[in-house]
């Protein structure tokens, strides 16, 4: 159809995506239908992707770097998420014709600092042209090896419940980026918008909980969706208790001035940290595991027998949290 | 940011998709945040993915079935180009608010029809809202034996160039869905549309070219720009002659009727038949895998020393190609 390439457009590709793939053995090849790769001895492959949609995840003048550092870092957060190692990646980019060579050098720098970074490379994908916004998808192979991926679905009766890092910065900082959120002070709001633009998938921390977790996954649709979704999986009901969840410097001062944001703590999404369940006897395991990864793990709950999420203020009643929904198939 | 998912929308996703992930075995799981799975001893993993862009890709009120097919066909053909086996998928959504359930059910009954037929299984992926177009890209895993794929880069000196199937007539039949081509009898309409619409990956040819051909790709892009990538990843030139590209009966009406259509035919993308190299003195053994295959199987040409394609007409003068450009990265 019309989705014959447009030369310029597509030697422009060339120039900034192919060297991404350089790094790698001849094993892999931009320049294939198909690339091929090795898994090491039993380990087994894992695969996730997720899409970023210009307006929908990202806002078009979001520095390219930091957009394509975020599209890794969806990815790598599944991966720290099942406790697997990233390898390589494809990459699916639908271009509208305002992109230019400026943006696309920025946002291959960023993929170029990610890959460094996470130690990935790309392998191959997919480029075309698109009249609606800029759509990017990325799928993220790697392994793991055999029986130690963690899952959403073997929390137990009783397991506690625990959340890395801080909460709901990510969520207030589209807030302030949308002009939506005032009186915060400077350093506030640079760590909000600093907590949206560059999420840190916790691959470290997904590597250590397993064969320690009994359940985990990455908080990408909000605290208490996310929480569901384990709740799900394993068939149990989760007790949350809202004053638990801990909050960054900035994320308390927003409360302070407006404490219905709390909403926005529990249900906003993007802040990719994790949230997992331990056993209590394995419990004495997670302090010296924060202090190794210099990263705070704070217990905020636990599971029970049931179904659904119960969300408890500091006078123990429920707070009631609109119905959360589902983002991945 | 607005990401958060729709409840009705997402319910909606959770309930034509889930299913097609149930055929595969407890190692797969579309709620979990990556999927984990096996290769065969001896095998190496092989990953391919591309996008379709409605109205660039496909027509927005083409079938849902139909663009399902298509969707994991275009794939399947750059596993055929390989001759690698497809075995799991993972596909990406974007949506826009106008796709409602009966859409959505067209389209996950393609993939299941499509699932059946190529036995293949849908292991996860994204789901996401867009302002823009419908936006699909769909990652195909599969293996292959240890050293048995096609590359482009194989091909030598005076290997003879073959293309399976006729050429031209998703280009053809993209014309008439336009209303650009007119004047052909109602048998060659359908056959041109149906070629545009639900493409054949040729995965038996690959699998059997596979330890016979010294190169291969599919035809996405076009005759003569594939053909170039192959004269590029191989470092050599190629002669085509025109007027040895098999022709549907349908694409030999209408090139009857406007004989300056023969550039379409050599530039059109989207008949994902394959184009392949073969040294000369295994060249007999191409007739025999038509017959078996009950597929033609053409020479159209050969490769020598050199860079890029020279296409000769019947008088033997070379024909200008405009000049073809990248698809994939």
């Amino acid at each position: 159809m019309t989705g014959k390439p447009k030369t310029g457009e597509f030697e422009r590709i060339a120039r900034f995506f192919a060297p991404l793939s350089k790094p790698e053995s001849g094993a892999f090849s931009l320049s294939d239908d198909a690339a091929v790769l090795d898994l090491s001895a039993g380990h087994r492959l894992v695969a996730a992707s997720d899409t970023l949609v210009e307006g929908v995840h990202f806002f078009g003048d979001d520095p390219a770097a930091d957009i394509a550092l975020k599209l890794l870092a969806v990815n790598l957060s599944d991966f720290a998420a099942m406790g697997a190692c990233p390898k390589t990646y494809l990459l699916n980019i639908a271009l509208p014709d305002s992109i230019d060579d400026n943006w696309l050098k920025a946002f291959s720098s960023g993929l170029a600092q990610g890959q460094g970074q996470y130690r990935v490379t790309l392998v191959g994908g997919d480029s075309v042209s698109t009249h609606g916004p800029l759509t990017l998808s990325l799928t993220l192979l790697g392994e793991i090896p055999e029986g130690r991926e963690l899952r959403r679905s073997g929390a137990r009766d009783g397991d506690l419940i625990f959340v890395s890092g801080t909460i709901g910065d990510a969520a207030l900082g589209v807030k302030l980026r949308r002009g939506m959120l005032d009186g915060l002070v400077d350093e506030d709001r640079a760590w909000l918008l600093e907590r949206y633009l560059r999420p840190i998938p916790r691959l470290a921390l997904g590597r250590a909980l397993s064969g320690l977790a009994s359940a985990a996954i990455d908080i990408s649709d909000g605290l208490v969706s996310d929480l569901m979704h384990i709740c799900r999986a394993s068939g149990l009901a989760a007790e949350l208790a809202a004053p638990a969840v801990p909050l960054s410097d900035g994320g308390r001062a927003a409360l302070e001035a407006d404490p219905a944001l709390v909403e926005t703590v529990l249900t906003g999404g993007d802040d990719y940290e994790l949230l997992f369940a331990v056993p209590q006897d394995r419990a004495g395991e997670i302090g010296p595991l924060a202090s190794k990864l210099d990263l705070p793990l704070t217990r905020i709950g636990h599971f029970r027998a049931g179904e659904g999420v119960r969300v408890i203020d500091a006078m123990g009643d429920e707070i009631e949290i609109p119905s959360p929904g589902y983002r991945h198939f």
